[in-house]
């Protein structure tokens, strides 16, 4: 495989107030640097666009460092190897890591370096940013570590056709739950009934939460996974139940807020029913990815899982992706195709 | 002893909006029911006032039933026993129960009724219905079970000088933490740090509540105990540690509101520091109160433990007793004399 010479990159241009604009971004052309002792070159073939990414772009203390202005946007990816000069990988591995917005990706991959190999007889590309990636791994310790349900017990979960919710709900029926999901518009929630197996599902565009939460959790919510805050949040915490455990994991309504986030003005719900809200990183459990991955792997090729993408080709459409997340546009785990492999 | 005849006892006359007023009063008089089987006659001799009362005067489910229209006001109390057709307590016992705002109380005593004997002995009356009674008992129990501190943790408590947080402190320096109190006004912060042993405390009227914990807090917050909710604890929520845990015990601040509860805009700190924000309601506990209290008398038999009563006197005044609490005004555990032993 001849070596290329020049990447293109997303960078970091300025932080956005409020959703992200095209003066947010510099498209930038560089040669590639000479491959050093310990690492290897990745051809980037999908990035996985995540609503996480907006608070990475924000200034301040969060989970993880802010993306500085003139980097490379951060972002996780799967990629092919073309060249090595580490003996933990060989040209043609594929391999998943946090490869950034860009088409080449060069660096050492020590343990430390969260860069692993995937399998693709196992699963399409895509699907290892979602279902056995970073959404997959979210979707399973967020809600049997944190949120823990039992068999017969309602859990509830918003964003249930992104590419955590839709893993959520099918890991909590496989664990014997009802589970309730919470989506914008009629076809996200046909497919999280009909394709997922969900016991219902709620129009959140269409209808009233409060009444759907009521019709649907006879029994009251047990679980909570929340992926996006703001009202759908505020209104759950009406219908939970006495040791109730909600899972906060993100909050997508809140993300691109010019003014304060909104807090659960019902947040006393906790007192009243003991309940209990925590917040949960994937990155803490990254010692135990293959536990999971191992765990949704199987139910995969059984048959008794399944997972979606929703592909966007050509890096140049990045900012605009990006975008579609905010909009509710992506229908499955939105991913960037950067190049055939 | 002879039988009284007649009672006095304030009952609901409405439901408030915002602090309530007179209005919302009713006192009457009515004459003692003859004493049945099983029961037994308690003349009242101390009241408990506590904020949750606020919480009890409103309609819809909460932790407990709301006090109905025209029903005598529900109120922890102490009393003696005047009368008895029941074979647990005899005339003269010291017993405390949910008596109600009234002169004397008649009722049957199961193991059921959560009247309990007390030792005046251990400890005076009003200490009853403070340190050894719910007051202590969800201060033990929220701390020890839901707060879970280690020694050399950084505990916070607001309404430090109230009749929970004080032992929440205490209790918190016993377990060899760094304790920090919120209060308001500079009589109470000297109290809490100068009497019962806090490393610092936060006046808020005077100052800025951010500094205050930047500056007493320099590890950050492992522990916080929140009473009064709204902009206090929207300002902890920024200086909280990773797995923090935050206990909802009450929210002072808020019970008198006529719009919706403050939610805390914050809250998103759970997520980032893998934090946990949990609910407590004391009578949870009920069946391991006697290992509270015996934790309690020990360290107040070896001095190493103080609690603070502030008394008014008098039945009538119970209407403007009540709004001392939301006013700040009491300074110790609110306690409402109805009559001497």
């Amino acid at each position: 495989m001849s070596e290329v010479q020049t990447n293109q990159q997303f960078r970091l241009a300025a932080r956005p107030v409020g959703l992200p604009t095209d003066a947010d971004w510099q498209l930038t052309e560089e040669a590639l640097a000479p491959l050093e002792d310990g690492q290897v070159r990745v051809k980037v073939l999908y990035l996985s666009l995540d609503p996480a990414m907006r608070g990475w772009m924000n200034e301040g203390k969060s989970y993880i460092r802010p993306v500085a202005i003139g980097e490379v946007m951060r972002a996780g990816a799967v990629g092919v190897v073309t060249a090595s000069r580490s003996p933990r990988f060989q040209p043609g591995d594929h391999l998943s890591g946090a490869f950034g917005v860009q088409r080449w990706w060069t660096g050492a991959v020590d343990e430390n370096s969260g860069v692993v190999k995937i399998d693709p007889a196992l699963a399409p590309l895509p699907a290892w940013l979602n279902v056995l990636g970073m959404p997959g791994m979210t979707a399973w310790f967020g809600l049997t570590d944190i949120g823990q349900p039992t068999a017969g017990e309602t859990v509830v979960v918003s964003a249930a056709a992104g590419a955590v919710g839709m893993t959520v709900g099918q890991v909590a029926k496989h664990l014997g739950c009802r589970v309730v999901g919470i989506a914008g518009g009629a076809d996200k929630c046909r497919f999280v009934v009909e394709e997922l197996g969900f016991d219902a599902c709620i129009d959140y565009k269409e209808g009233n939460i409060a009444t759907g939460l009521k019709q649907h959790c006879p029994n009251g919510v047990d679980v909570y996974f929340d992926n996006v805050g703001g009202e759908i949040l505020d209104t759950v915490l009406t219908r939970i139940n006495m040791k109730a455990r909600i899972v906060i994991c993100g909050a997508i309504s809140q993300y691109n807020n010019t003014t304060r986030v909104t807090g659960p003005s019902n947040y006393l719900s906790l007192l009243v029913n003991r309940a209990r809200m925590e917040g949960m990183v994937v990155f803490d459990y990254a010692a135990r990815y293959p536990e999971g991955v191992a765990r949704l792997a199987q139910w995969l090729r059984e048959g008794s899982f399944k997972h979606r993408e929703h592909v966007v080709d050509g890096l140049e459409n990045f900012p605009s992706a990006l975008l579609m997340l905010f909009e509710g546009k992506n229908f499955g785990k939105l991913v960037l195709k950067v190049a055939d492999a």
